[in-house]
């Protein structure tokens, strides 16, 4: 495991770059990120490039053997390009441009901002070819698939949409425009969703492709920014770090052009017993699933956080080193805090670094010191990966589409994912979260909640994964729409309804109303947002509606489908009811478990050559203990422990839940 | 009783035409609303118009003896409209043109808008003239009294104004335009009321004329539309459907052109107890009292809703049926079910249909199908009507004052009329909801709320009412404003002053605070938003408050004034102070009623021709009994029964309460 | 003291002015305001000037010895000033031009605003010049440091830059402009914070000085008129009316150039117990504080305000006249009542005045003339003034850097300083709130809370305050910035490290999060917001915190410096706290106070030419009672009794707490 740091020398006065060089050589620090918004030094007036002060910084951690992670300063075009190009910013749903002033306001679709981009990247990769030090290409910052409504972006779009369908008639067609008379009688009529309309208030077909093109817009910008980089500074692994957004672009086809997925990880410095710290491990296992391959941390949690909200909590003691070994459990091999010292100037200088403005370390610093020991000694873990027997499937059309048409007050598409993710963790199980258009060979289980927009790929696999034996949970909301995000006309949940052998019959959305939902054996939990009413053909009921008028109606159903089993939640629960059905179905599935674990323990296992390391996690203000793999195990509040295990001394654990 | 149903046959396949038709037939549908919102359809080019398919579906129908509402499609212009005249929609208070992309858009004062109106509703009304399957036209969709804020608006505003007053001077007077300095020193200085401004911060009477400006424009365009219908397909009724919106114009002048009024009524599918049911009642009595005739229900609840908000709950078994036999019972003798099938496509697909996305009949179907067949055997109470011997008063100009200047935290114009109208309805009186400007004879009990804006005919008539033996109730903020919304020098409640033997010494706007009423039998309710403090001047005091510093002063009182009672209610209190005050009103009035009605249960009587026709419905997921008439009736959860009684058979009840 | 009102004759019919005018007489009133938003109407058309009707109701009063104040009419220019010169108003963020319709919508930088400004101060002022009625003038109205963005403005802040810092290189590394790429390098580049952005998300140092420069906005536009008053009408003192907004302007550096300083005073009229009261105090004494002499009230509380919100409650009975007393007790010398009579026309007509719109005297009336009976007998303490042994510190540089980065979520700047001030005058004590720029000498006691951006001069002075034997309380979030607003680069709290005798090791935002603080005797106090967890250096360790992973750990803590003592309080606690370690501080200081006063009951003292004037008010609705300087004085409900001592009879009270 390798631990590096986020660093700004161009925020420093010089003379304190050698100190820090020297601290963090001492310290353990094998990487340094820079450059990231530095373009107006880089670049100062038009054409006049400066690269002697970042030459200079990069030949004293080279010296210092600090490998240098450099950055495509893009996301930050100097003042000047904004004096020259004024409407090259992003423009607002109203037509208004954005403001610039904070950061990130170019439109990646505007010709200058493309033009001035190639440049930049290309003086600055042909400068830095072939210098050692350079270990790695970050482009841009946290890409978003941001809504512009520049010109631009209106006739990309409108080209966009062209190229899909052709002809008026079949675009008209695709999106049902017929309703409210929305039947485009030209192209030039095709044009973005302008206005502060919620989005569930236009016409859905239509914003999911808007969703789409905005998506596609980021991934043709990082691929495009990623094709110069190669050409002139070739051999040099690619990425570009992405954050868990409320506007993510589709990281699965983003990262096909890209080397290595780099993820900037903020888990809650404050965690609510039992909870963040699991949520936070679904955001890893997602990134470690989007190239089902080890991926970096390229900003860590270092810190209380603070300017785009008011000044949060301090991190607890344990979590500086417990994060960031969390991060390598699920699979990131190489961790960057964000960032060596907390920046004395500009709006986030509220947001923490391991070194507080004083300068002076204190208890995060050498937290992180600790960190830096442990994964230096982590070396030999080097060989080892993150193996799943269950899967979580997701997939970006479905999360654009729950976001343009919410389905009930409260709704949120990743909660199901995220709770089945939960009850399969609480089992000490590693857990995949991966496209809805992988390859599911190799799984035992596997969750597919809400497969809302058609996926035919991912319908068969699903059919033929269970017909070969596997176990499926699918759940409510599944089915429901065509691949353009219109109802399709048939019995929920339509294409899975053989699979689950039975159809909803009717549904209710009852939103913040609940209602219990009752299994044989008289446990009762409580569920709410959704109810389908199920008519089973075939399915065996595992629970029923307590209450209101579908009261001793199915809403828990298990079918038998090939070789395979297949689980349906017809309504959204609490946690405990993905646990039983998860645990149910585990055991059916003859998965590998470990029964017991506490709750607030989370246990991660890497594994290979021979060897495994569990990695013990306690997401708890309290002290606790655990048996895993036959050792009794303690842990302080929020302590991580890790147990090496070599491979023969272990009998692997069958369900015995 | 007749029922159709809202039906797009330009959202579906023609081969699922037929066989609509032939099940709508089967069910019993008589009437089907076509063409709302297909003009893109009908006139696909600006000038080119095709009625084929509607003629198709015309036919169709006609073919199974199922009669058509047409509409003027004008509530959606097409794209091309827009692409041609981009300034004829509406524009918001910042001056920023609304976006197109819904519907409803377009400024209805726009010089491009009414041409283009004008000429498809020629076209369309010649076509359909002398053709015996149109039984009605609708104009338009939902009018509001909307504010835009465009340069035609603008000037019509300023001509409005001008046109009103005549001399600058005599507006300045008017709106006492010297405050702030804001005397008009020339027309051009007549303007909008642009900006975001909470309306409470802007002179109160301009904004006063502004609402009814606003008003006026809805009204001129309706008119404008029914004479052109009536023009070029004369003999046909002709409305507009309205619902109970947060702009309404006053539909007391709006339908005075209009051969009957339609509402589109979406009650609660999933009430509170007591409570959602009892609301509605009030506003089909109000439709009713518009025109003080049966009216239609243009489009009825027929199952969850959503696009303009997340998806609601399913309407509970028993209420498609119950709420469209409850708008019979108040006067609605068509009831039009919105809308036949859920649309699979466009952003209202979440707004349930009689039939869902899958097109198989289900529960909310079936109960539609037993309630076409419930109506048909309603045949024989054609002749019946509903007749009130209690009022409940509204004025539009009170509506639109109380918007521009929210008294308290929380003060609603609308909450005592409905409580009044609530404690007689649970007496099980039939109760007319009208205009201020209404004649009262033939009432027994007036209640006349919050007369805010001077009327003075409505004072007259409340005075000559009571003083030839009625009872009225009277509240607080009643004399308040002249004419123009400015405050009288006269203490309130000034005209209504002798009525009420009392005026206000003082008064404390206590908001969200609360305060008791205590009555003389030691009765202690809950009071809060105002309080009037009262000084008798021959009135009889009924209760006092019991608590601040006016412990003890006068709360509620009685009056007798000529030959009849005046009560004013002083204060803004809790259902049950109106339950207990109109209790006492209507027995001092000699009103009949239905004492001892469980609060689920709305009891509402069509009579005529010898008849007597009581609707018994149990607003309530729980079984419940009563005794109506003499006989005991026993009602399922939400279940609507209906008494058939010969009007020889049944003895008046006169109060017994 | 002396009793005014606020008087509008432009808002009546003239037949009521003489009515109201011998009212006034009779009742006791001896000043008017009048003329603030009267422009319209002493200037009807550009250049044409009517002061007739102003002359007529000047010589109204004057024959009735009723003093006037005149106003500058600038802040409501007519409306023939917008249609000739509509981009003179102010402009939002967006670039959008505020709207006009309610008052104050000049730009004071536009040059149209101050060239039409100019002409009808001179006429004005030139007119009255002589006058003897006139006894004061009252510059605009409530002037706010608010941020208009027209190019006017953004000129005027480049300049201002510009002469500030000189070069690009200067401000840029002011700004610390290298942060996303923020360097401006041209100054055509220095622009102002457009755009809906929270403040927190943009430069916090561009952002400060923007702050300064809305605030020296003000400051200018109020010394310019002053100028032209005073060169026109030259030995009428000149002031403008403050209200405690926020967006105040540096209220030290606006009153330097003028007379006295005036402010609206809107105490609650319904306050909670033991708190509206007090904290209004603070505000009494700020204004005191500002030129630490005397002040008026310009506007007083009369009656229930509504107009900006919906109405709120009335006065409670007592508080007409203990509140004006109260202000008295503070240093208004003068207060006038806003207003005469409630106007019946306009958007304020529910902001009551001392009359209802029925023009019959009522209970508040009454009380008034009562007030107006008491300060006619208050003649005697006129040579009386208010003596502070205690004051507490304020800085606008610091009120505007906390409102650009607020520290926390619920984290205000005043909750500090107002709570010393509470803690202080539950003492009985008199305080001075005063600038942190003030000369300390003569106070036993100084609060410096939150000592945020970085003041020499105070830092200086509070040190040498110490070592002389005076004693400091100084807070969480002292000596973190530098004049700029960037983060010094040292141990917190940096300059006041030796007189703390302390550094915060680390700190803990921990916001809406509670945690405890426990005093050596057990005592338990609440806190929140803010843990510095401090690292003793001599200083002795007065509380712990009870919890968290810092439990145990110094809070709050004393030094010994110099002669002197200094009190850190290390987090943000309830007012206990802070009343417990005021009451340790005063003893030690040896400040007199007075013991035991009732929680609700407030006493301040004026003093002078051997006389003392006890003000006691009882700020709760429930009676109560107390010892004062010997006597048992007992209290109605919001009672204001007033005790005279000739000050030889009175032995000082020193602490016994």
């Amino acid at each position: 495991m390798k631990i590096g740091v986020d660093y700004y020398p161009e925020q420093w006065d010089r003379d304190l770059w050698i100190k820090d060089a020297d601290l963090m050589k001492k310290t353990g620090v094998r990487l340094v990120r820079m450059a990231e918004f530095a373009w107006c030094r880089l670049e100062p007036r038009e054409g006049e490039f400066d690269f002697s002060w970042l030459d200079e910084a990069v030949r004293m951690f080279a010296d210092r053997s600090i490998g240098v992670v450099l950055c495509t300063p893009t996301s930050c075009p100097p003042l000047w390009f904004y004096e020259k190009y004024p409407d090259a910013v992003m423009t607002e749903r109203d037509g208004q441009r954005t403001r610039t002033g904070i950061r990130g306001h170019r439109c990646i679709n505007h010709p200058a901002v493309r033009r001035c981009c190639r440049r930049i990247i290309e003086e600055m990769a042909a400068h830095y070819a072939g210098n050692p030090a350079v270990a790695a290409w970050q482009i841009d910052n946290e890409l978003e698939a941001y809504f512009c409504f520049c010109d631009h972006c209106a006739e990309r779009f409108r080209n966009w949409v062209k190229s899909r369908y052709g002809t008026l008639e079949a675009v008209n067609r695709a999106y049902g425009n017929v309703v409210w008379s929305g039947e485009y009688s030209s192209w030039e009529q095709v044009r973005l969703p302008y206005g502060h309309y919620p989005s569930a208030w236009l016409n859905p077909a239509f914003m999911l492709d808007h969703s789409r093109f905005a998506s596609d817009s980021v991934i043709d910008f990082v691929r495009w920014q990623a094709d110069i980089i190669r050409d002139r500074c070739p051999g040099i692994p690619v990425t570009t770090n992405v954050w868990f957004s409320e506007h993510m672009p589709d990281l699965y086809r983003e990262f096909e052009g890209l080397d290595f997925i780099s993820y900037d990880n903020y888990p809650s410095a404050h965690p609510a017993e039992d909870e963040a710290g699991f949520s936070h491990a679904f955001q890893l296992d997602m990134m470690r699933g989007v190239k089902r391959r080890s991926f970096w941390v390229m900003e860590q949690l270092s810190g209380g956080l603070g300017c785009w909200a008011p000044m949060g909590r301090m991190p607890e003691p344990g979590l500086i080193r417990g994060y960031a070994l969390q991060a390598f459990a699920h699979g990131a091999d190489t961790v960057l805090h964000f960032r060596w010292r907390t920046a004395n100037i500009g709006a986030e200088m509220h947001w923490h670094g391991l070194l507080d403005h004083s300068n002076v370390p204190g208890r995060r610093f050498y937290e992180f010191a600790d960190l830096c020991e442990t994964a230096e000694a982590l070396g030999e873990a080097r060989e080892t990966f993150v193996r799943a027997e269950a899967a979580v499937l997701l997939s970006f059309d479905n999360e654009y589409a729950f976001k343009i048409q919410p389905q009930t007050e409260g709704y949120s598409y990743l909660e199901q994912p995220r709770k089945l993710h939960r009850a399969l963790t609480g089992l000490g199980m590693n857990v995949d979260v991966i496209s809805s258009g992988e390859d599911l060979s190799g799984y035992r289980i596997v969750c597919a909640p809400e497969m809302y927009i058609a996926d035919n790929k991912a319908a068969k696999r699903l059919h033929s994964f269970a017909r070969e034996g596997g176990t499926v949970i699918l759940t409510v909301r599944s089915g429901v729409k065509d691949i353009h995000n219109n109802a399709v006309m048939a019995p929920l949940p339509t294409v899975y309804r053989d699979m689950v052998g039975a159809y909803v019959s009717e549904y209710d959305p009852i939103g913040r109303d609940t209602v219990g939902v009752r299994f044989a054996d008289g446990t009762l939990f409580s569920a709410g947002q959704w109810c389908d009413i199920l008519e089973t053909e075939g399915a065996e009921t595992l629970a029923v509606y307590d209450g209101e008028y579908f009261r001793g109606r199915a809403a828990v159903i298990r079918s038998r489908y090939g070789k395979g089993t297949v689980y349906y939640i017809g309504t959204v629960g609490e946690q405990a009811l993905y646990d039983r059905v998860v645990s149910e179905a585990v055991k059916g599935a003859g998965a590998a478990c470990i029964p017991g674990i506490p709750s607030s323990v989370e246990v991660t296992i890497r594994s290979g050559n021979g060897k495994k390391f569990y990695f013990v996690f306690n997401l708890s203000s309290r002290e606790t203990a655990c048996r895993i793999t036959g050792r009794q195990v303690s842990l302080a509040p929020y302590e991580m422990k890790i147990l090496k295990v070599v491979e023969k001394e272990e009998a692997a654990v069958r369900p015995n839940i």
